[in-house]
C-alpha cells in the first residue's frame, strides 16, 4: 500500500501527554508489519491558539486536513481559557460535521487486569459496540434566545433529525450486528418523552428491521438503558444510539468497564470521502496537566482502530491492529499503571511498555 | 389536620398490582399515627380507558382532580396497545405540567439487604437525591417533519428553557443542599455540546451560587457525570438536572443502589396550588404483569414520601414516613422477597409483611 498520511493534533492538556504515547505505539506497530505512515504535526486546534488568534483552527483548516488519510487526535478543552461550546464548536465537532464522518464507533470491553466497578464481573463478560451518529441529532448550535436578560427570558434549541442522518447510522450498526457472532441490535429511544423527534427514530428501525432479517434487534429509553448497561451488561452486543445517547452511553460503558481512560474512539466517513479521526473517549483533564501521568491507553488504543481502519480489511493492518490490543491488555495486567489505575508508573513508562512488547 | 384527600390511579400493568399494597402500607401507617386520610379511586389513565375513548383521560380531568391534595399513581403505559409518547403525554406528562409540579425528587440510597452491583459498597456509602425539571426542557412535543415521506425527510425537535423554570428548579436544589449535612450541589450539564440550551442552564446555576454561599457547587457535562455514578457514587449529594438528563439520572442511581423496583419520587407542586403525583420509578413491566410478582416497595416509599408532602413539616407525619422507611428496610434486610430481589414471594406478601411492621 502506499503510505498513509496522517495529521497529528494533539490539542489541550493532557492531549499534550498522551499523543507521544500513541505515536510511540503506533509507529513501533508500523516498523513490524512494515507499514507506511507519514505524520504531520498541526500547532493548532487547541485553546491557546484560541487566545492568540480568536478561532480554534485557521482559516483555511478544511484545505490543510482534508486530504489526509486520518487525523489522530488527543483532546480539546480547557474551560477556564475558553468556554467548552467554543473550543469544541469550533474544532473536534467541526471535523466530525464538515469531514462527515457519521459513524463514532466505541468499544465497550471489559479488559484483563482492570479492575471492575460492577461486582462479580470478569474479563469477556462485557464486550459491545456503541454506534453513535455523530454528525446530527441533539447536538447543534441552532436557536437563539427571547426576552433576554429579563423575566420571561425563553431559550429554544432545536435538535435536527433527517432521514439520511438516521438510515444512514442504523444502516452502519445493522450491518456490525450482523457481523458478529450474537447478531444483535439495540436502539436507544426515548420516545415517551420527547414527543417528535423519538418516535421518528424508532419508526426508521422499525423500517429498517426486516433488511437484516438475521439481525435480532430491541430496543429501550434511555433511562432504562443506562440502568441495564450497570445491572446487566453481558447482554449488549451492538447498541445504535443518537448523538447524545451515544455520547452519555459510550462514557457510562466504559465506566462500568473500569475507567474511561482506556476507552477509544473513532470517528469515521465510511465512505472515505473526507479523512475520520481518532481520539481518546476522556477529555484533556486540565487538573491533571503538567505531571505527566495521564493513562495514554485510549490514545493508544485509538491508534490500533487508525491501523485498521487504514487497512481497509486487509489482514496485515488487522495483525497490527491485534498485535497493539494484545499488548496493552499485557501492560493492563501486568504494569506498569499510571495513577489512576493505581500504580505510580509516569504515561511515558506506560507507553513505552506498550511499546516494547511489540 | 383535615382529612386529606388522595386521588388513587393505578394506571397501567403492574400499576395494578403494586398499588394495593402501596395502599395497604400508607393506611396501616395513616392509623397508627391517626392521620386522616380520604382515598378516591379513579378507573382512568390506563391505556384500556384510551382503547374505549380514544382519550387516556375524561375531558373535565383537570376538574376532577385539581382539588385533591395529593395523587397516588401507580404506572401507565403499554405499547403493544397504545404508542408510548400517546399513552404517556395524555396522562403523567399532563398532570406533571398542568398541575405545575415542577419538581421531581428522586431519592437514591443503598438500602440494607440489597445486593449492589457495584463492587465493595455498603448501605449508608450511597446516599443522594436527584432534584430533576420536571415541566419543560428536552421533553416537548413542540415540532415537526419537513419532506415528509421523501429522502430528505427532516424532523425537528425543540427543547425549551425559560428562567422561571431553570430558576424555580435551580433554588429548590440550592435550598435541599443547604438543608443537608454535606451541603453540596452537582450541575448536570452539556454545554460543550448542546450549544443554546446548556450553556444557559450553566449561566443560571452560576447567578445563583452567590446566594448560597455555604453550598458547595460544581458542575459535570452528563456523559461523565453518568460515568461517575458507577465509579465514584459516595461522593454525590443533590444533583439538578434538566427534565431528560434527570429522567437518565434518576433511573442510573438506582440501577447502582442495586434496582429501580424500590425507586420511589415525587412530582412536587411547591406551592401546593394543585396536587403532587407520587409514583415509583419503575415502568409499568407488561411483561411480568398478572403474575403477582411485581416488587411492590417503590410504591410504598412513595406513599411515604406523599405523607412527608401532606404533613408539610409536621414532625407527625415526619414520623410516619420515617416508620415506613424503617419497615421497607426490615424486610428488604430480612424477606420476603419477589423474585426480582432473589425471593419467591409474592407481590401481596411483601405489601402484607411491611404493612406488619407498622
Ligand atoms: C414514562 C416516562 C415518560 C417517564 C419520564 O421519562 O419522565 C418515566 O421514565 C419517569 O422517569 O417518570
Ligand atoms: C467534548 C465533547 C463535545 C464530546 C462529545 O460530547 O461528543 C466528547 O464528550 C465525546 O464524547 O467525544
Amino acid at each position: 500500500m502506499p503510505a498513509h498520511r496522517i495529521a497529528v493534533i494533539a490539542g489541550d492538556g493532557i492531549g499534550n501527554e498522551v499523543m507521544p504515547e500513541g505515536l510511540r505505539v503506533v509507529e513501533a506497530a508500523a516498523r513490524r508489519f512494515n507499514i507506511d505512515l507519514q505524520f504531520t504535526t498541526m500547532a493548532w486546534a487547541n485553546c491557546d491558539y484560541y487566545l492568540e488568534h480568536g478561532q480554534m483552527m485557521p482559516s483555511d483548516w478544511f484545505a490543510q486536513l482534508k486530504d489526509f488519510d486520518a487525523i489522530y487526535f488527543g483532546a480539546v478543552g480547557w474551560p477556564d481559557k475558553v468556554p467548552d461550546h467554543i473550543s469544541l464548536w469550533g474544532s473536534l465537532l467541526k471535523f466530525r460535521r464538515e469531514f462527515d464522518e457519521y459513524v463514532n464507533l466505541r468499544p465497550v470491553r471489559l479488559m484483563p487486569g482492570v479492575p471492575c466497578p460492577l461486582a462479580n464481573k470478569k474479563p469477556g463478560d462485557i464486550d459491545f459496540y456503541v454506534v453513535r451518529e455523530n454528525t446530527e441529532g441533539e447536538y447543534s448550535s441552532v436557536g437563539g434566545r427571547m426576552f433576554e436578560g429579563t423575566e420571561r427570558e425563553t431559550v429554544l434549541q432545536e435538535s435536527v433529525f433527517t432521514r439520511k442522518g438516521v438510515d444512514r447510522i442504523l444502516k452502519y450498526a445493522f450491518e456490525l450486528a450482523q457481523s458478529r457472532p450474537k447478531k444483535h441490535l439495540t436502539s436507544a429511544t426515548k420516545s415517551n418523552g420527547i414527543a417528535i423527534s423519538m418516535p421518528y427514530w424508532d419508526e426508521r428501525v422499525e423500517a429498517m428491521g426486516p433488511s437484516f432479517p438475521d439481525v435480532r434487534w430491541d430496543k429501550y429509553h434511555i433511562d432504562i438503558l443506562a440502568a441495564r448497561f450497570v445491572l446487566s451488561p453481558e447482554r449488549f452486543d451492538v447498541v445504535v444510539a443518537s448523538n447524545l445517547f451515544g455520547d452519555i452511553l459510550s462514557d457510562l460503558g466504559p465506566a462500568c468497564t473500569g475507567t474511561i481512560a482506556i476507552a477509544p474512539s473513532a470517528n469515521i466517513n465510511p465512505e472515505r470521502t473526507f479523512p475520520s479521526v481518532f481520539e481518546p473517549v476522556h477529555g484533556s483533564a486540565p487538573d491533571i496537566y503538567g505531571q505527566n501521568i495521564a493513562n495514554p491507553i485510549g490514545m493508544i488504543w485509538s491508534g490500533a482502530m487508525m491501523l485498521d481502519f487504514l487497512g481497509n480489511g486487509d489482514a496485515n493492518y488487522t495483525a497490527a491492529h491485534d498485535a497493539i490490543v494484545r499488548a496493552i491488555e499485557q501492560v493492563l495486567e501486568h504494569g506498569p499503571r499510571t495513577p489512576d489505575m493505581g500504580g505510580s508508573a509516569s504515561t511515558t513508562d506506560v507507553g513505552m511498555a506498550v511499546a516494547e512488547l511489540l
